[in-house]
């Protein structure tokens, strides 16, 4: 089965909205095993639209439409469809029954202008909208078929689920299910993850693999499409198993985990507590970890001692040592942790030094210099990273990065 | 000028990511006066990109292509563009050094992968990538033209204001300009913004009026089209000072200014050091304040007190005020604020206790129950707040409604 998906309106083309409906609608037939292998948008223009519409119709074996079912002038996605498949619009009275129900409820005479929303291509079926006027319609032409949706997601989605999802399954007996399985990983840069699976990006069939990267994360995601979801795990298994293999320790979690929920997890189950003394991440690395649920549990304290004044003060670090080293060093990194360690009383201690930019770079220490280290009852060390970017993907890397040590700990 | 928009990626069809980019691209164009008809998404499948590069060659003047521009096998927007028009790719020597240079400031060897992003569509001008290694391209063919961005919105944004933008108004000397303005409010929820600016919101012609709601802040957007920016920028004037004068002193900043932005100018200019002492926010407010270039200048420290030893070992609140009050009370927000100021000598200090969930509330303070308390050297009091949403959102809102209260104390 090959879908097509049409968002129509012009206010979408001047990126007024961002098109979150087509997102959804696509992982939705993706997950029913349609293949969508066009998106278009296109205006409130008749013309483009009917002639996006033959195209879509030519190429594909059904079409959603996303928008244009309003009762303005401007919707004229019905109208259009019509037009498309040679067929006539036809009042309906029972639709127009709804929209009344619709406005008695709020206490309001339903405006003229909405009973526009009852004209719909004579044979198509009208789906329910449990929040909004616009019925969805499914239209039918020959072998085909093209379902119209309501623009607004708080209506689109519910009728997809309640009426479109149910109507397809049964209509097409549809046997297929996708499941996708994400593999995420730290720690490496894109091009060097990829090598080291670039066989399995090449699978094809019902299988597949994909890279994405993101700042500070790889991942690799495995996709596959069978009758049931149980046979589609059992096929990502076996790949998934060899994946891990050729990546080694850059894996951190997979699908909705994180790399601050995976530590979380860790040091909850090992009964550690944690404290953070961070300089250049100001305030970032105890922001992730207190985003995770009952960090309360087992995060003490985190200090950002951002001036040589909180270093010193707070963290006893000694001003002869920043004097001679310089604030960002090995040294105050260091002396940071076992600073933060000793007041905190913290099983796990952490000292995050660097320079974030957009100033204060050396030739020596130039802009993204971090050093990071790590403080645990047997030992202290220090690593140094060398990242770029903007001042905001700095602070990102070396939260990131530092993480990364914490769960290597 | 007719424009054509193509977002390229099978992560895109399958809506594993939303096409926030094509939104941005849109607006840009309608900025600079560009209409565009039509957008399309397809996958990572050379035949159906073929087809539609040609498609959309056909009906527009210039092309914009976004995505698939990366090292990988998966990336063939330049080799299936250079297919489209008849052209070769060549080896650029000169990127090859810009991407070496990438590399060399990370301290790492190019991957020899990197240098496919050096084989271009022969005759094509190479943009600049400030972040990454994907060069960006403009390709002419005959009058028409194929602009080829990379996918991750980091590189495409900068890409497009510093290359992109100035190429498009000097070549095709464009004529009509769009000027926009934004005017940011927050401590106002939309339902209570909206009603100030309702009549201003149906303006129509050449200055048009728009309401875009974010969690913590309502922003207003006035803009407008005329033949020069300084024609543009006199149509907004006198509407954005009546809107102002509806709005009050809900508004923050306009255009890029950051709330946290906005007060390390003042705290700069008035020569005022800033501490910290968070609890529920979890370090969040620090890490926003030290986004700001410059913010080592006056943030001295950031204590996330996460744990009452915390709160009573670093802070000095004294452990019966907790036993009495409990760690979320405004008897323990205000001494967090005087505590921290005492320690850290700031001349402005914050203390924020609250519950952000998903548990830890009770019927007498639910979750989202919040207190913020500001210290400065003539007053030190505390205000209370009751957020909703999830444990990241109330993090959030909790960061914007004590920026806010800095703002104004």
């Amino acid at each position: 089965m090959k879908a097509e998906i049409i968002a129509i309106g012009t206010e979408l083309l001047l990126g007024h909205i961002v098109n979150s409906n087509a997102a959804y609608l696509s992982r939705q037939l993706a997950d029913l095993g349609i293949d969508v292998y066009y998106r278009t948008t296109v205006g409130d223009n008749e013309a483009r639209l009917l002639k996006t519409i033959q195209t879509s119709l030519n190429r594909a074996d059904m079409v959603f439409t996303i928008g244009g079912l309003g009762p303005t002038e401007d919707d004229i996605t019905a109208s259009t469809i019509a037009k498309a498949i040679s067929k006539r619009l036809t009042y309906s009275p029972s639709i127009s029954k709804v929209i009344d129900k619709h406005f008695k409820k709020r206490g309001i005479k339903t405006p003229r202008i909405n009973y526009r929303q009852a004209n719909i291509p004579t044979g198509s079926i009208a789906l329910k909208n449990t929040v909004g006027t616009a019925p969805g319609l499914i239209i039918k032409s020959g072998k085909k078929i093209i379902i119209a949706l309501p623009g607004p997601p708080r209506e689109l989605i519910p009728m997809f689920e309640q009426s479109v999802a149910p109507y397809l399954k049964k209509r097409f007996s549809l046997k297929y299910t996708i499941v996708s399985r994400v593999i995420k990983t730290t720690g490496l840069p894109e091009s060097s993850v990829c090598p080291k699976v670039r066989g399995f990006l090449k699978m094809e069939g019902k299988t597949t693999v994909g890279i994405y990267a993101h700042l500070g994360q790889v991942d690799i995601k495995i996709t596959s499409k069978a009758k049931t979801k149980t046979l589609a795990k059992k096929a990502i298994k076996p790949v998934e198993k060899r994946i891990r293999k050729k990546l080694g320790d850059i894996v951190f979690g997979t699908d909705d985990e994180t790399l601050e929920g995976i530590i979380a997890t860790s040091l909850l189950k090992q009964k550690k507590t944690l404290s953070i003394a961070e300089s250049c991440s100001g305030g970032l690395i105890a922001s992730r970890i207190t985003n995770v649920p009952r960090s309360s549990k087992f995060f003490i304290m985190g200090i950002t001692a951002y001036s040589n004044q909180a270093k010193t003060s707070l963290l006893n670090v000694s001003p002869k040592l920043i004097a001679k080293h310089g604030a960002v060093s090995k040294p105050v990194a260091l002396a940071m942790a076992k600073g933060i360690r000793e007041i905190s009383g913290s099983a796990v201690a952490l000292g995050i030094t660097g320079i974030a930019g957009p100033t204060g770079g050396t030739k020596k220490k130039p802009i993204g210099t971090v050093f990071i280290a790590l403080s645990i009852p047997k030992k202290t060390f220090c690593k140094k990273f060398q990242f770029a970017g903007s001042r905001k993907d700095i602070k990102s890397l070396t939260s990131q990065a530092t993480l990364n040590m914490l769960r290597h700990k």
